[in-house]
């Protein structure tokens, strides 16, 4: 059996995802799905709209085989983590393939990028150098150093680009032999807000238009398939709500306004005096959003801060950033019958360890991280549902979807 | 002018306290009462039921004359802490006297305890060690000791004779010259529970009646002033609530859930492997009560656990509770006409700086912990009551409270 890999957030599951499952399939041939997922917290910082599992029910409707988690501790990263953890846990599953959504559609400028930058690394790094001096922010810097390099035909403001690339690159600096590939985005870009095609949108705005409730769920059926529709009632019916920062901003405020700066300053991405910045302006911030919009610079993009935040909340440090290296465990959360037949041939030659009860886990220090981010997560829920909720993660078996015929 | 100085929580003020406050004067004829009182957090490790400012208003209505805060890192402590940083104030503020309340109302055998402790230390100590060995609490090895010394003719199973022995053990190590007094009690007794007196009743038991909400303020009026029952309508009506523990469970559940071992073992009280204890705990319990009941033994007490529980709540480490020695400062909450007078006539000869703009402190170690006591006390209101009251903290002068004739 050949596996694909693909690597998602699902944050809902949408028509653009389906779309890209299947764009996948066709182009690769492959006889089974792999999705590495994001859990409670996602790449950009944010709470997931809803819990793992109800998205792991949304991949497995949608016809992926396996869903495994991507921990928090590269889930929760910048590009570069983020890429490398999904692509080192897609190589040790054997997939042959990673395919990806881009601008293009064209996987050639992708591998021609990473093969150029390898040889012309120095350079580059002094670009970035000379770029972060001028005060912008990591992303803008290697946007910059990149036209300057004047490489490939990459658009490398469009944050689709910027993961392509890193999966490209985290493949040969872990000398995988999975090949790369790439199926053209459809319709509506990453950061659209407004519904300008009548079945795509992006998951931002999906999100954006529930902000919070189940009131405007219709308003985003047109854009979802009816699994989506129907994962996102069944969850808000039991834990009433959706996710968002804004419910956290609650606990965040108790947190930051309860250490002291030498303590923030031990948390990951709180550099540069980023502290004295947040302990100034928690005081008088109200919600997340007038909080972010006050520490807010050209440096520290709201993503950035956001995913800083994140890392508070969930009690992650520049210790644990600096110890995580790469993957000590496969998580599955789901599996078809079809992913089950793949894991069967392929489980004696996995090179990390496969686990499907995650209370084997509760020494490994990745996984350490993830019960804070459960914690975390399921905090705003009312009792007894949060400690139902808490106690899920540990208890819950991989989902098994078998498919009615 | 002749100060007495008295040591309350008036969590609330009620009848008992107004007793306290008038045989006081009595006993004394002091020309100015000087209260120091707890601020948010009180000794047993609770949360007061209203603000440092709401009971303030109290004391000065019942003719207190001055109000000094007694600071977190001291109030949340084990007898002898609180009576060293409370006997510190009132002595760095000239008072002549203290007067404490006490079951017999006998001065004699607190001072004749006090000397023959000195005598007999080393023999008491391992009286206390021994016992300790036994795997009894610590409050109880103390008794036990005390029995064996049969020393005075005090009942130190009671909190109030054991924190008037405190009192009077710190002037003397302090070598204060201010002279101890004692007052007897009033009818009930201090854990009392029940109303078995027409017009005096414990503050534990009218905190039980109104269990966090203003509907039973009715039943507990014949056992506080009027101005009392005003100021407790008046808290309500502004903050929405009395502050208790169950409404601070989530957010220690929160801490507890995200804090790793280590980190909770260097908490302040988190000794003998007590982290285990609660890491383990703090995920089945629904409530701040199953917790505590859950973790209890012989040997921690349920205030005992409170109090570590309040230090985690606030972020108040083992570090910073061994560098606490003595007040730096004497926060002033509010005045009379006479008491400001009296301050007047001391102001020059004041052996620690009068603060009456909280701003003024940030830099100081023991205000930072008074900060993070307030950031944790105010986090379970709504915004923005939240921010305002934060706010209200820094902002706030003293009450200069001005009778009207």
């Amino acid at each position: 059996m050949k596996a694909v890999g693909i690597i998602v957030e699902y944050n809902p599951f949408h028509n653009g995802h389906l779309y890209h499952l299947e764009e996948t399939k066709k182009k690769t041939s492959a006889d089974c799905v792999i999705a590495v997922m994001s859990g409670n917290f996602l790449q950009r910082g944010e709470p997931a709209l809803v819990s793992k599992w109800a998205r792991t029910n949304m991949a497995l409707s949608a016809g992926v085989d396996l869903v495994v988690e991507l921990p928090y501790v590269f889930a929760v990263q910048s590009a570069e983590m983020f890429a490398s953890g999904a692509v080192a846990l897609l190589d040790a599953l054997h997939c042959a393939e990673i395919c990806f959504g881009s601008e293009s559609g064209e996987i050639d400028p992708f591998i021609e990028a990473v093969h150029t930058l390898q040889k012309r690394q120095q350079e580059y790094d002094m670009h970035i150098q000379q770029a972060l001096k001028t005060g912008i922010s990591y992303p803008q810097a290697i946007t910059r150093a990149w036209k300057q390099l004047q490489i490939a035909d990459i658009d490398l403001t469009k944050p689709n680009n910027i993961l392509g690339f890193s999966y490209v690159k985290a493949i040969k600096e872990q000398n995988s032999s999975i090949i790369p590939r790439t199926v053209q985005r459809i319709a509506s870009g990453y950061h659209d807000e407004t519904f300008s095609h009548p079945f795509i949108a992006s998951a931002t705005s999906l999100r954006k238009t529930l902000s919070g409730s189940i009131e405007q769920l219709e308003h985003i059926s047109p854009y979802i398939p009816s699994y989506t529709k129907h994962a996102l009632e069944q969850y808000y019916s039991t834990y009433g709500t959706f996710h968002e920062w804004e419910h956290y901003f609650p606990l965040l405020k108790y947190r930051i306004m309860t250490m002291e700066e030498n303590e923030l300053q031990r948390m990951a991405n709180v550099d540069e005096g980023l502290e004295y910045r947040f302990k100034q302006a928690i005081v008088e911030a109200e919600t997340f959003s007038q909080f972010i919009h006050s520490i807010k610079t050209k440096r520290y993009t709201w993503t950035r801060l956001q995913r800083t935040c994140a890392h508070i909340l969930t009690n992650f440090t520049k210790e644990q950033m600096a110890a995580t290296k790469k993957p000590a465990y496969i998580r599955l959360l789901g599996m078809s019958e079809n992913g089950r037949r793949y894991l069967q041939i392929v489980k004696k030659k996995l090179s990390l360890p496969l686990i499907t009860n995650a209370a084997r886990l509760h020494s490994d220090y990745i996984y350490e991280q993830e019960k804070k981010a459960v914690a975390a997560y399921t905090a705003i829920f009312p009792e007894p549902i949060r400690t139902n909720a808490t106690k899920e993660e540990y208890a819950t078996p991989p989902i098994y979807w078998r498919a009615c015929k």
